[in-house]
């Protein structure tokens, strides 16, 4: 579908709050579980969200307005969260992948964002050339992305407790 | 992980207002589009949880109490919100769903189901012998699995927007 700003953001403000309300308060048992080695709880999930809202979206955003692509954006560590959230709580994440998300908003509402400066090009260090449009759809799809993630890891804690009707979801389904 | 009615219920109560976060006011551009032919839209899931809360999980565990393995349960109809959210708003769709989940969950309570009720058996009538435990988890896990439909559905919608970034989000891959 046609990017537009206004949409994007309108994923963009709402997924602290819809982390919140999925989130807050439950027991460790729904957060802190994976689905095996090598992949990530909802506990984790949100240590990445913060770490994206502190060095991916809005520091890129800064380099394609100010640099284009002669800058490539500086690489992103999506495991950077294992270490920074350790000793931290759900509920401390919540708030502060919030008031990021916020600032970060604020931000972006300042740059102004024309269609001309969203077609500006920036360089990816990995994936080569990208536009400012890209990168913002990206942000609301990274966000989607995540929150469906979350909800499949807590689904498949109870892949055996449904019984039978496991038959009936493919997303509990990874044998 | 083990099953625990109340966490289960964590979840349950949890629902109405994540989705109310996630969706009340967005676009219809996010909201009405699905993954193509014979795929379902956000309001679409959303008829269909409706239907669940009025035919499905209560009236089910009902017929465990009162009937055991005897009556089978009656079939459900997955589709039957293409006709019956007709003419539906989403804001509308989603009080609706607010306010028969917080009557299920109070007729839960009211069950009082203790670890042997919900050792009791029913009959489904494709899966054969189930428990009300596994009904109970079932429900949860039907929950999480459709909000992670409803973010993988909008992910899709972006699925050419965020050009080749497509590479790093392998929910966006349906070709």
């Amino acid at each position: 579908m046609e990017f537009k700003l206004d949409q994007a953001v309108g994923i963009l403000s709402r997924t602290p709050g819809t982390l919140n309300h999925l989130l807050r308060d439950l027991p460790d048992s729904w957060t802190t579980r994976n689905e095996g080695p090598g992949t990530w709880s909802a506990f984790d999930v949100l240590g990445h969200l913060i770490h994206g809202e502190e060095t991916d979206w809005i520091p890129r955003a800064r380099i394609i307005l100010k640099h284009g692509q002669s800058r490539p954006f500086d690489r992103f560590d999506r495991e950077a969260m294992f270490e920074k959230s350790k000793g931290r709580s759900i509920p401390d994440l919540l708030d502060v992948f919030e008031s990021l998300r916020e600032n970060n908003l604020k931000a972006l509402a300042e740059m102004d964002l024309t269609a001309d400066k969203l077609a500006l090009r920036g360089t990816h260090p990995s994936l080569g050339v990208v536009t400012l449009e890209q990168l913002m759809a990206t942000w609301a799809v990274h966000d989607l992305s995540h929150i469906a993630q979350i909800t499949r890891v807590m689904c498949r804690q109870y892949d055996k407790e449904v019984g039978p009707w496991k038959a009936f979801f493919p997303i509990l389904g990874r044998e």
